[in-house]
């Protein structure tokens, strides 16, 4: 297998670091205030930005809309007055979408509304409650060890009720009607692995892609995980059963652990054979799961009756690094270098997609390469090693490997063979089928 | 792979070796006296047995019916009276099918008529002659080798001719017109293993089947070896072609070491998925068999022109333990235990066929749990692990996989993902297809 | 596995090796007196060979025939008049195709056509120029270390100019259209496995081929490597594509130190079928390539608009052993042992071709094999073990499976498999499909 390294480029994984932690203190949720600011914050980065509004009560299969959450304040006081849990140091301290209180309790009380993490006793977990009306606060264990018999003053000044819930969309069109999709998602409060690397290594691909004209069209989607994603796709899987080539959810793709594959439920659609096929081309080591330990949208995306080739392709995946879903998953959990990779390999697979051909020899036998220059003139053994490439490329090209197929079967990296092959449609050796 | 153990029933396995332990001395053959108080027997204990009887040559494919043997009295007596090989002691001692002789020979003469196993010297071995005429006595290499020069009165009371042979069939008919059928042997002598098991744990699977209304039409044979399943073919194959969806030779099945497997001709029936199914979802090791290693009745229903789905589900098998095919195979052999273990897996097999069905998505994404009550409604890491089991067969049920795959697929057993996915249509969210 | 060892002539091998030695002297190239003579030679050993000769400037696809280069005497001489490389002390000292030149240079300007093997100090590589005119001679390490600062006069007398190429070819009639097809070399000059086996072991199989009427028809080449392989596919490959079961190029087929296999382009061709099988039933050890190793005329005939079944089984691979493309690969190299083994293998191949069929079971069930003969009349364990190949061979004659198939299935050597099918067949138990 001949590999080609991916080609980093540590400028632009500053930038997304810089705006990962620009982001990082936003109050996200499904709804509300902070997903408001995420997206100002996005549109800055890119052109073409269009935000959907959803009204609470709208039907999207089986699910509703849930109401909008409007959080302004939320702590716990003692009886000194002291803020000894306050959601202005972490937003992580308030459970997500908790209702309104403001109440006196004792501390035996107030423990059943209290999360915290035994085995990992300084990180703050992050915890929701969407569709089930309840209040609560998430604090270390070590915190919640230290919490002495006291009467507590508890507040969740919030509104929660009607409103909407919103997505970013962004549409780039191409020269043909085929589509590519890109989802991530922005509902995570201060989580920089598994959140703010999504929404960073999307913008920087968007500006890649918004660079030059595309054969394929992009759609990218910044949705509220699962709802969101849910709603996009009532609105729009037929529409996406029909164009769509290829999708992928981005999450997760900011440290420098690892590489991850999350394939589809299929395991076989071309996204699969494009993600496998970058990362094996790359000489990437990487940890293949199995769809059974799906976590994120490719739950709806691929789900029976949706049946969308979607992959993800991450650094380390949710549920499988210890800082996930707590305080602990930091901006020091992703780096530039990490970024940069993730949006390499995701701009490799692009690539390929974009390259995607499946070529025939355009003459029987092999072609007499010398009088083009692409072969030694004289031969000793040895001497036509290095045509080995292109003559493997003539070899396959029967008009029944696709690109990914074909590299695969000469063990080549797939750009490399895709440009391999166009250099011998110049000489009118191969033709695309 | 989650698996759940098989459930042992331990008083049945006592009656199903209480009833091989009545059986065990009666002197079968593939016809005669031991045949006929088999099925007397048989009748006791289920409903609705039939006997049928195919006369001395007729012809069954490229096979004649051969003759009926009733065998009275068989014993080899020394020069002073004394019965030194005696059929009464064992029915082993004679070979099956002997002609009749009364002679008296010299020992030199009397050893071309005798068999033993030096390797097995306490082992009397199973001998038959069923289509060419001989007399033969059957003994220990060590009895054998204590035989001193004498004159033997060698005595074989038998008659052999014109008459029939005899199989019992049980019709239990199902709401449907697809079949299962099971098929044991009732012509082997005294042996446990090797014989007994079969009909035991045949006659406690018709009892249980008998119990309630059952989808699918159970037939179930008792056949002399080869002969009968070829009759019995020459008769009911091409309404079994139409029907069948899976057979089982039961034979072997009731001693305590190990599970054993001898799949189908083709080995991806529909009774080979059903069997590798249920083994793995029991979490059970077995012996997965050659059909390269083919030695009972799936001789004649795998056979090219016939071409059934039938496998075997055994214990040890044939001709892989020590004591096969000799008086060594004796009730210590087969054990309640075992033979309960036996019973369990088949029953597992036909529980199984019985949920046997490919169900589909009925909503498009996850449907909503929550608000069925079937998911957490307060999201913390690890709070949706116990859900896990019933999202996997949501998210793999797309219509195309049957519940065989769908069990592997989601590496769960599968009666319990039958369980679940019943539950799920009862909820409205999965479809049968 | 049951295998069953080739069958050696080492009578025959040592006519091969006599052959090889015999030729080895000739001065062959693409074209000129060594290959006349040589067809010359190979023309007293077998029936029918036809020269097809093809002028210069021919177009072959996208080749066109080259000069004819008629060499008469090519030498470098010391200022003391000695000749120091001589092409008549060994063929491989001038480049082949070398252009006329009579001229004297320092050693230093002499340098620059001088090509040997500083790895192998003891070896004359073989270097040719067919395509761009130059000259040259090859020489060993050490010869040329030893050259000294001096005056060389260089000769090479040769014609370079329009003429023509040929190749020869012996079609030998079968009872059916189907076609088989030997392809060899006769382009390279004093070198015994890389040249001279494939003539010798071709030149064996034709005497053999024609000694009595075959079902195939066999169409056998002799053509100078790749530009005469595309020659012939520029005349036939339309008829071939029609006709062609299976082709074979022989090549490296004269040592003694393993077998190996070059598979199609495809992998799994009528031609791959019958080669790993023999290979198998025969019990060899063998080296499986890749065609991503291919180096001969299965180049052209597997290419993509051509693709026919053509593998390659060879002794020690083209490039795989030391002496490869050098003076050492001399008559030393193979063997009459070795030469036999590859007519064997061939041999063996060619015969299972011939017997190729489909066998589908005459008679539902097993029949009565007792009864024919076949089969022990005594029922004893063990005592039908001989019966089994025979017992194998109708359980999976379900006029699915070739011939191949059904002897990889039942783990037997496929002529033995053809044998024990016609027997079968004789007796009505089976037949052809």
């Amino acid at each position: 297998m001949r590999t080609v390294p991916l080609e980093i480029d540590e400028d632009l994984g500053r930038d997304m670091h810089r705006w990962a932690s620009d982001l990082f203190h936003y109050p996200r949720s499904l709804s509300g205030p902070g997903v408001t600011a995420t997206f100002e914050y996005l549109d800055q980065l890119f052109d073409n930005l269009t935000i959907h509004r959803v009204a609470t009560g709208t039907q999207a299969f089986d699910w509703t809309v849930p109401d909008e959450w409007t959080l302004r304040d939320a702590y716990i006081e003692n009886s000194a007055g002291e803020r000894i849990v306050d959601f202005k140091q972490h937003n992580l301290h308030v459970v997500g979408y908790s209702e309104p209180v403001d109440t006196y309790l004792t501390l035996e009380d107030l423990q059943k509304h209290l999360y915290s993490l035994p085995d990992q006793p300084d990180a703050i977990p992050y915890v929701t409650s969407y569709y089930k009306r309840r209040w609560g606060f998430c604090l270390t264990d070590r915190q919640r060890k230290a919490l002495v018999n006291d009467t507590y003053h508890v507040v969740v000044d919030a509104d929660l009720g009607p409103g909407h819930i919103s997505y970013g969309e962004v549409i780039i069109p191409g020269t043909e009607k085929s589509e590519v999709m890109l989802s991530t998602y922005i509902c995570h409060p201060s989580m920089a692995n598994n959140e703010l690397s999504g929404p960073a290594v999307t913008a920087a691909l968007i500006r890649w892609l918004q660079s030059e004209t595309r054969r394929h069209t992009y759609r990218i989607t910044f949705v509220p995980e699962t709802i969101g994603s849910i709603i996009y796709l009532s609105q729009h899987a037929s529409h996406l059963k029909k164009h769509l080539r290829a999708g992928f959810v981005l999450t997760c793709i900011g440290d420098d652990r690892t590489y991850s594959l999350m394939p589809s439920r299929r395991g076989d659609t071309l996204a699969d054979r494009i993600a496998l096929g970058c990362l094996k081309g790359a000489g990437l080591s990487y940890d293949h799961y199995s769809f059974l330990e799906r976590g994120s949208d490719e739950r709806q995306y691929c789900s029976p009756l949706i049946d969308l080739p979607f992959v993800s392709i991450m650094r380390s995946m949710y549920g499988k690094y210890p800082e996930y879903h707590t305080s602990l998953d930091d901006l020091n959990v992703i780096s530039p270098q990490g970024l940069a990779g993730g949006f390499a390999l995701m701009q490799k697979c692009l690539k390929t997609l974009e390259a995607f051909h499946t070529y025939k020899a355009a003459i029987p036998c092999e072609p007499q390469l010398g009088k083009r220059g692409l072969y030694p003139d004289l031969s000793i053994f040895g001497s036509a090693a290095e045509a080995r490439r292109l003559t493997n490329v003539l070899a396959y090209a029967d008009g029944n490997l696709d690109l990914i197929d074909l590299a695969n079967t000469i063990e080549d990296d797939v750009l490399a063979v895709a440009e391999i092959a166009e250099n011998l449609c110049g000489h009118n050796l191969l033709v695309r089928v």
